[in-house]
């Protein structure tokens, strides 16, 4: 009974997808609810997932503890675990942290490619690691039991990060710069201080984080896997593929640009290729992950291990990162959970 | 072990407030939390309850279901359950039912005085009953268990609201008009159209829904639910002070006017008494629910019936309001409960 589990998915949601879901034997999504969302607009993508919710109860409910990936498991369905790819959702208050982790939101990116309220991104020139802010809002999220994702953010914002969380982090979806050297791509040694910390890294299948891009080879991607559990210990991966399937590319324009430019940003992409690179050939959908079993197995990885990578590890960080801090109050935890 | 539960309270809450609901024996109180609020503006209510629930957490948590009534009189503390008076927290947005019944909300009331979007407060000259958009969020409150509130609406809309929704209505605050003539007090016809459809009122100590006023005898005040008990069954009476301790008479005026007036509306006071008016001398505060409790016992009622008025049957009723619809899937349940 290993658990099938992504750490990032951000599809244009249909009852295809949740089928394909099934299909795959996905038990548990950690979803994108928002990008550049104010908490009004946050809440009206969360109404939506609630009408889906609604509409497929056979396939899909929303995930709130550890224990319903164990649910979704007996149930035959996936769990949708909300999260947020930016601190816009918060806008300037404290206080919907918590608000939202009582609507479910489970992880929360400090930045997204840039300066936030909080931290710093990955694409600024300048790295503040932790604003004033950010300090506080980490400290409540450790107490509500709202995972901190830095898969956005800075060097230094990142191991600001690590070190100032009480409760381990995660980086939900990147690779080792090492093996392919782009801005969203981390450093060894962010990902020793991930894994020393008790953090968990989640492998993504995004083109521009692959080397090669589109034409990567699965065994490449595996054997990367293979070798970043040497570094980081294999207990601290798992798979955050990234997938944003269906969309069009209206939407990774939203997602770069937002509305913090009037201009065209162009990401990880480029002039000549703004829209969503084509995924490679080996993962096209939530159907496809057994290759990747597959192919971490062909790197001599024990079935253990590689049940850890694929759902095992983060099974784990789900059951102990959702709730409240320990020595929080009963009362907190019977509302957040 | 019969629990003691208010019905509605809308105080200038503080830690002396918490600790006469101690003082007094009370398990629960359904407090309001939004009077004229947009959605945001509700939430920020809420955030100041979390703030509220963090800081005095051996005295007060956050009620979800019946059964938080049970472990609030086996901790010692009290149970506050979230509602709004008015639908402007939903805005124009039926999505924001669930979402704010996941936050909490247990009790909305479709109008207050005047007409909302959904039906016809009690002070408005044409009731239209139920509007089209008032059908729709009275069944999405039926499916999520949010309890549709009549104490401030018109006489037709209360009635069409008991007919049309599929789960028992409740007047949370107001007392009958045959006792004394006033608006906000409700008509046999209603009451009786309550009781037979399983719903709930609780009784007001608000001055101005009291026969004389605040002058009004303890004993009258009881003697009146005694008979109300004639009239619609005891199983269907509870207590809803409507207590607004401490609050400045700023609040009462955003109560009445909100910002639907540039000018002042007094509401059931006058240019003469145009704040909050006194609280009969019997009951000033949380402390002094004992004193309804022996006044119901002087009027011959059995202690069970005393015991169920003072509490058992809004537990009964909070028991079977707050959950999802019988036959609504398992997930949401979880989720909402």
């Amino acid at each position: 009974m290993n658990p099938l589990i992504d750490g990032l998915q951000y599809a244009n949601w249909s009852e295809k997808i949740f089928r394909q879901m099934r299909e795959g034997g996905v038990d548990a999504v950690h979803v994108t609810i928002a990008y550049h969302e104010t908490f009004r607009e946050t809440v009206l993508n969360i109404e939506r997932w609630n009408r889906w919710f609604e509409q497929f109860p056979d396939l899909i409910f929303q995930g709130r503890s550890g224990d319903d990936v164990t649910l979704a498991r007996e149930t035959g369905r996936t769990a949708i675990f909300f999260g947020s790819q930016n601190p816009s959702c918060i806008e300037d208050d404290i206080g919907l942290v918590q608000v939202l982790h009582t609507l479910g939101l489970r992880f929360m990116q400090l930045t997204y490619n840039n300066q936030s309220l909080l931290a710093s991104g990955c694409y600024e020139a300048e790295d503040t690691g932790l604003t004033r802010m950010g300090r506080e809002v980490v400290a409540e999220m450790n107490r509500v039991g709202m995972v901190v994702d830095m898969s956005h953010s800075g060097e230094r914002s990142t191991l600001d990060a690590i070190a100032h969380s009480t409760r381990p982090i995660a980086i939900t979806h990147a690779n080792p710069a090492t093996w392919h050297k782009a801005l969203r791509n981390k450093s060894d040694r962010v990902l020793r201080a991930l894994g020393q910390s008790g953090g968990m890294l989640g492998f993504s299948v995004y083109p521009h984080h692959l080397k090669g891009g589109s034409a990567c080879g699965l065994q490449e991607f595996c054997d990367m896997i293979a070798r970043t559990a040497d570094l980081m210990g294999v207990d601290h991966l798992g798979i955050g593929t990234d997938l944003c399937q269906d969309q069009p590319d209206s939407i990774v324009e939203w997602m770069r640009v937002g509305r913090w430019t009037k201009r065209i940003d162009y990401g990880e992409g480029s002039a000549d290729a703004p829209g969503f690179p084509p995924m490679p050939a080996w993962f096209a959908d939530n159907r496809d992950f057994g290759r990747i079993q597959d192919g971490l197995r062909r790197t001599g990885m024990s079935s253990s291990d590689v049940a850890a990578v694929m759902g095992g590890n983060w099974r784990r960080f789900f059951g102990t990162s959702f709730g409240p801090a320990a020595g929080t109050r009963p009362d907190l935890s019977r509302a957040a959970e």
